[in-house]
C-alpha cells in the first residue's frame, strides 16, 4: 500500500471517524503540506495526491502482479485478500462476500464507511478480475507490471519503477487489469486515503464493493447481493470502470449495454483432411462459417437478423442531445484508429445505443508458421451480442439461433453424433456462454446523480462528457434486479488502454486525475 | 537399422553386386528360411519381410524420433545424416546433395545401385521432412513415436514397441512423418534390404533420392537436380509418397496436382478494440474476411473467380475410364468421413483433377477460453490452390488477386501504412508463399510404367487403383523441368493417416505391404 498521509491545516472532521484507526498514518512531506495549506479544496486534493504518486504506483504494481483471470480461482482469491488488506490498511473492516452455500466463487470484497449524520449511502464499485490473456501476444508478460515512457507501439521504452520520471502523466503502466479494472480499485482506495490525509470524510455513507468476476459476466453478483441485501442499503452505485472519452474528457454514463457471448462451431469431415486429396470435394467448415457470418450484416453495417432492433426503449430529448454532443468526435476517433470509414451508417454514440452483433474471434485450424495443407474439421467463432434496454437476452439469442437455422443449419448445443453428421449436411453447435447481462439505464436528471456530476465537473480539467449509456457492459442490471438501486458510471482509464486485448495499459495521468475526481465526488455537496 | 538377412535357396546374383558389402548381414532365422525355401518369389519376399518386422519397426521409430520440419535446419540435417547412415548400412555410398553455393538447405540424400548389364535407370524418391506441427493438438508428442492397438480416436491403447502384438497389421504408429513420408523412406530402404537378403538385385540401375523439404514446397529441388544433372540420368522416377485409396487398394498415379499457398490478411482498426465501446461502428476484420471468403465459391462448390477453370489440359479416354472406376467409392468415403453430402457436384476423382481453392486455416483474435470481448485488429486466412496441367501458377494467383480487388480491396503484399489505412476502407495483404509446384502428368500407357504396374499388380492383394493424377502435390513438375524425366507415384500409406494434420499415423500393415510391393517392383521384368 502507499503510506497514509495527513494535512494539518484543513478543517478536520477526523474526530467523527472512529473506525478509521490511524495506525499506518505517516507525516506528509513538508513541501506537499505547504502546497496544500493555502489552497482551495481541489488544489489540496491534487497536492496530497501528487506528493504520494510513487507510493500509490508501488502499491498498484504489487496488486497488478497477481494474475486475475476469473477462472483461475486460487489467484483470484489472492487478489481478493490483497484488496481486503488494502482496505484494512485504510482503517476499514473488509469482508469477503460469497453466494449463500458456495465457496469456490470469486468473492466480492466489501467494506463500509459510516458517516455520522449522513442521510444517504453511495456504493463505490470496481472489479479486480481481468480478461483472459494470451501471453504470446504481449510485449511484456501480462502479470509483470511494466512502465514505458509512452505506448509500446509508439516506441515507448521500458523504465524502472524507481526511475526519476516514472510517475509522469504520460508514462504507461502495462499489465492485465491496469486499465480494466484494477485501476478502478486503486482509484477508489486512493480517494479514501486522500480523504483521510485531508482529515476529511465523505458526504454520504460509503459502501465499497470490489467484484471478482465481472469479466466472466458477473455470474454470481446477483446471488451475492441477494444473500447480503442488508449490507447494501444505498441510494446509488457509482461504478469506476471503463475508459474516458477518446477526446480525453472524463465520461459520466447513466447506463450500460447488456452483453452476452455465444460460441458457434460448424463442421466438415470428422477429421482434418489432406487438402490435395480431398480439395474441391470435402466441405470446408472455414468456408461454411465465413458464409454464415458474412450475411449477418448488410453493407450498411446493420444486423440482418430478423427483429434484431425490435423493442428498443426510445431515448428522451436530453439523452439525444448528449449523443449529438458526443458525435462531434467521430472524425478524430476514426483518424486515430486508422479507419478510412466506419462499419455502419450510425455515428459512434448512436451505434453504441443499439444492440450489436460482433465477432470476437474466429478460428479454423492454423495460420502462420503452423498452417498445414489441410481441410479443417471444424471452424469456430465467438460472437458478442450487446443489448440495450428493451432487449430480452434470451429472446435476442433465439433470434440468432433462428438466423442460423434459416441458413439451412441443424442447430444443436453439443458435438454432433456420427448419425447426425450423416443426416444433416449443415450442422452448427451454438451455445450461449454463462454470464449474461441485461442492459440498464437511469434518467440523466436524477437529483443525487446531478450533485455528483457537479462535483466531478468542478474537479475535471475539461467538462465531462455525459452519455445516456456506455457501449460497454457492466453489471448494472444485476444490481438493479437484486437491489432495485440505480447506477451511474464515472470512467477514468485512458481510452487507448487496450482493455480486453493484449498489452493493456494505464496512462498514469489518468490514474492521477481519477483519484482527484473520485475524491471530489466523495466530497460533493 | 534392422539387421540384414539372407536366404540361401534362391538363385543368387550376388556375385554381380560388388558395391553391396555384406558387413552387416546376419543369418536368417531357420523358420523364415524354411518358409522361403519352397516359395514363389512373392512368398519369398513376404517371408523375408515378415521375419524382420520387429527390426524394421525398431529402425523406423529411431528415424521418426528426429524432428523433421523443414524450417528446423539442425534437425533436418540430423535426419539427412540418419538416412545416409541407413543407406551405408545397406552397402551403398550415399551423398548429401545441396544446390551449388548453398549450405543451409535441407540436403537431398542420394545413392546409386549400378546393375551390370541393366539398360535403364529408375529413381526411387521419398522425402524425409514433414509438415509443421502444433504439439498441443497431438494425443502423444509428434516426435515420440508411439504404437497404438488401433487409431487413437477409435479407442486404441498405447502399446510398447517390444510388446508381443506390436507388429500386427492393424497397429498404428503415431509420429509426424509416420505416413508422409518417412514411410516412403523406410519402404524403399527395406525393399533394398529385402533384395539383398534374397541375394538378388534389381532389374534396372537404381538411384535413391530422399528429399528434405518437400513439405515446404521443394524450393531447392530443381536447383539441386540441375547442379547434379549427371547423377540423375534415368528413364523414370518412382515416387513413394501419399496414401493408398480409401478402399485399401494400392494406388498408382501418373501425375500430381501442383500446389501453392497464399496468406490473406484484412484489417480493422490499428489495434483490437473493446467490442462494447466500438461495436456496431468500428469495422470488424473477421466479418470482412468472412465476406471475402464466402463468395469465393458458389452453392455447387465451384470457384467463382473469373477464369479459374480456364486452360485445363483435357484428359484422354483411358484417364476418363480410370476416374469413373475410382468414383464408385465416393459413397463409402463420404460415409466414413461423416459427411452427409460433398461440397461440390463433382465425384471425388473428378474434383481432384481440377484446380482447387481451399481454406487451410483462418484466424482472427482468439476463441475458446482465450476469447476476449474485442473487435479484432486483423483477420487472416491461409489459402491453398491446387493446380492441374495447363495452369500457370502465377497466372492462377493473379486471378485470385484480381478477385480480391474486384471486391473493393486495395491489395498489397505488406502491412499497410497509416496513410494507406486512412485512404482505403478495404485493405488486403495477399502474399504467395514460397514453394510453388506446377502440375505434371505422364501418359498412363508409357511402356516402362506399364511393366512396373504389372509387377505391382502381381504383388498386391487387391488390383491397384490407377489414377491419371493424384489430388495431392508432389515435385513431379520440378523433376520434369530440371531433368525432362517423367514420374509415377506408387503410394502405400493408409488413407486415414492424418497426414498434414495432428496425430499422423501409419498402419503397420501398410508398411509391410509397401515393402513387399516395392521389392516386387524392383524385380519387374
Amino acid at each position: 500500500m502507499f503510506e497514509a498521509y495527513r494535512i494539518t491545516r484543513r478543517p478536520s472532521r477526523m474526530g467523527s471517524l472512529p473506525r478509521l484507526a490511524l495506525a499506518c498514518c505517516l507525516a506528509l512531506s513538508a513541501s506537499a503540506a505547504h502546497a496544500a495549506s493555502a489552497a482551495e479544496p481541489m488544489q489540496q486534493i491534487r497536492a496530497v495526491r501528487a506528493a504520494h504518486e510513487r507510493a500509490i504506483l508501488n502499491e498498484f504494481t504489487h496488486l497488478l502482479a497477481i494474475p486475475n483471470v476469473a477462472s483461475d480461482r486460487p489467484d483470484i482469491r489472492r487478489n481478493a485478500e490483497a484488496v481486503a488488506l488494502m482496505l484494512r490498511q485504510r482503517g476499514l473492516t473488509p469482508q469477503l462476500l460469497e453466494p449463500a452455500g458456495k465457496t469456490d466463487v470469486p468473492p466480492l470484497v466489501y467494506a463500509q464507511w459510516k458517516v455520522p449524520g449522513a442521510k444517504r449511502t453511495l456504493v463505490l464499485y470496481a472489479h479486480y478480475d481481468g480478461q483472459p490473456v494470451n501471453p504470446a501476444e504481449w510485449v511484456t508478460p501480462p502479470f509483470t507490471p511494466t512502465l514505458r515512457t509512452r505506448p509500446a507501439d509508439e516506441g515507448g521504452t521500458v523504465i524502472a519503477l524507481d526511475s526519476p520520471g516514472a510517475t509522469n502523466s504520460d508514462t504507461r503502466l502495462y499489465a492485465r487489469g491496469a486499465g480494466d479494472d484494477k485501476a478502478g480499485v486503486m482509484v477508489i482506495l486512493s480517494a479514501l486515503e486522500t480523504l483521510r490525509a485531508l482529515h476529511d470524510q465523505p458526504t454520504d455513507n460509503l459502501i465499497i464493493a470490489f467484484e471478482g468476476e465481472e469479466e466472466a459476466g458477473s455470474p454470481h453478483l446477483g446471488q451475492i447481493l441477494s444473500a447480503h441485501r442488508a449490507l447494501f442499503d444505498a441510494q446509488l452505485w457509482v461504478i469506476c470502470d471503463g475508459p474516458v472519452h477518446p477526446s480525453g474528457r472524463i465520461e459520466i454514463t447513466y447506463g450500460a449495454r447488456g452483453d452476452m457471448n455465444a460460441d458457434l462451431t460448424v463442421y466438415g469431415a470428422i477429421r482434418p483432411l489432406h487438402s490435395g486429396h480431398y480439395g474441391n470435394w470435402a466441405p470446408n467448415p472455414a468456408l461454411r462459417l465465413a458464409r454464415l457470418l458474412a450475411s449477418m450484416k448488410d453493407d450498411k453495417g446493420h444486423v440482418t437478423i430478423a427483429g434484431w432492433y425490435d423493442g428498443i426503449e426510445p431515448l428522451g430529448a436530453r439523452e439525444r442531445r448528449a449523443l449529438a454532443d458526443a458525435a462531434r468526435y467521430d472524425g478524430e476517433i476514426r483518424h486515430e484508429l486508422g479507419l478510412a470509414a466506419p462499419e455502419s451508417t450510425w455515428s459512434l454514440p448512436e451505434a453504441v445505443m443499439l444492440p450489436s452483433l460482433n465477432i470476437n474471434g474466429m478460428r479454423s485450424a492454423n495460420v502462420g508458421a503452423e498452417a498445414a495443407n489441410v481441410i479443417p474439421a471444424t471452424a469456430t467463432a465467438v460472437l458478442d451480442m450487446r443489448l440495450v434496454v428493451g432487449n430480452d437476452p434470451h429472446g435476442q439469442f433465439e433470434k440468432l439461433r433462428g438466423y442460423v437455422q434459416s441458413r439451412g443449419y441443424y442447430v444443436i448445443d453439443r458435438e454432433p453424433t456420427p448419425a447426425e453428421r450423416l443426416a444433416h449436411p449443415l450442422i452448427a453447435t451454438l451455445k450461449l456462454r454463462p454470464g449474461i447481462y441485461a442492459a440498464a439505464r437511469m434518467p440523466m436528471s436524477d437529483p443525487l446523480a446531478l450533485s455528483l456530476a457537479a462535483a466531478i465537473r468542478s474537479a475535471a480539467s475539461q467538462p465531462p462528457l455525459e452519455m445516456p449509456s456506455s457501449g460497454g457492459s457492466l453489471p448494472l442490471s444485476v444490481i438493479k434486479q437484486a437491489l432495485g438501486t440505480p447506477s451511474m458510471v464515472v470512467s477514468i482509464a485512458n481510452y487507448d488502454d487496450n482493455q480486453h486485448a493484449a498489452n493493456e495499459d494505464l496512462r498514469l495521468g489518468n490514474l492521477w486525475d481519477g483519484i482527484d475526481i473520485y475524491t471530489a465526488l466523495l466530497m460533493h455537496r
